[in-house]
């Protein structure tokens, strides 16, 4: 899988992004990290293998404790790959000012007076 | 699934990506998503419908063309979750530079001078 597709199915997960909310705060252990989440510790660490392979944590090298952190540069290339599209809504707020100037004129053939 | 999950499994794919980047220049038809793509017509559908479902695209009533267009909403929530990590990419070259000053210093027990 490409590195965008890998980062993007990782992410397509809510407890792994609330893993990587967590981590945005500083490094967590992995207890730290399963606490509030009523699954089982191998589903965690299942959790942590996708982030972990999709570069978006690395682990510390402490045997005992190894702690987790973010890694933002995936974030960075789907932020990236986002950008041609701000334009689209950005624009929005502007489309719905001309939708309702439309509906004020009164019907779909426009004002009769 | 929640929405932010759907539309996140929906882009981590580069056809379905791919298909986005042809609807941000304008509507268009399956015939002409799917021309530059050596995959089959069903295979093809089947992308359209996983973007549809995640509110990506929608498509047009007229029953011969149902033209494709792009539904930026999805992407704007995707956008709107990413926003708590820039911080930590835009940060990432004074960290380098911090890293680098440590570097300079000699070993991990700092400067002995």
């Amino acid at each position: 899988m490409d590195a965008l597709s890998s980062t993007l199915a990782a992410l397509a997960d809510p407890t792994r992004r609330a893993m990587l909310v967590r981590l945005s705060q500083g490094e967590a252990t992995v207890n730290e990290l399963a606490e509030p989440f009523e699954i089982s510790l191998p589903a965690i660490s299942r959790h942590l293998k996708v982030l972990e392979t999709a570069g978006l944590i690395s682990r510390g090298r402490s045997a005992q404790w190894r702690p987790c952190r973010l890694e933002a540069a995936p974030l960075k290339e789907v932020d990236g790959w986002l950008a041609r599209y701000r334009a689209h809504w950005e624009g929005s707020f502007d489309k719905m000012g001309a939708y309702l100037t439309e509906l004020t004129k009164g019907d779909e053939n426009g004002p009769k007076s």
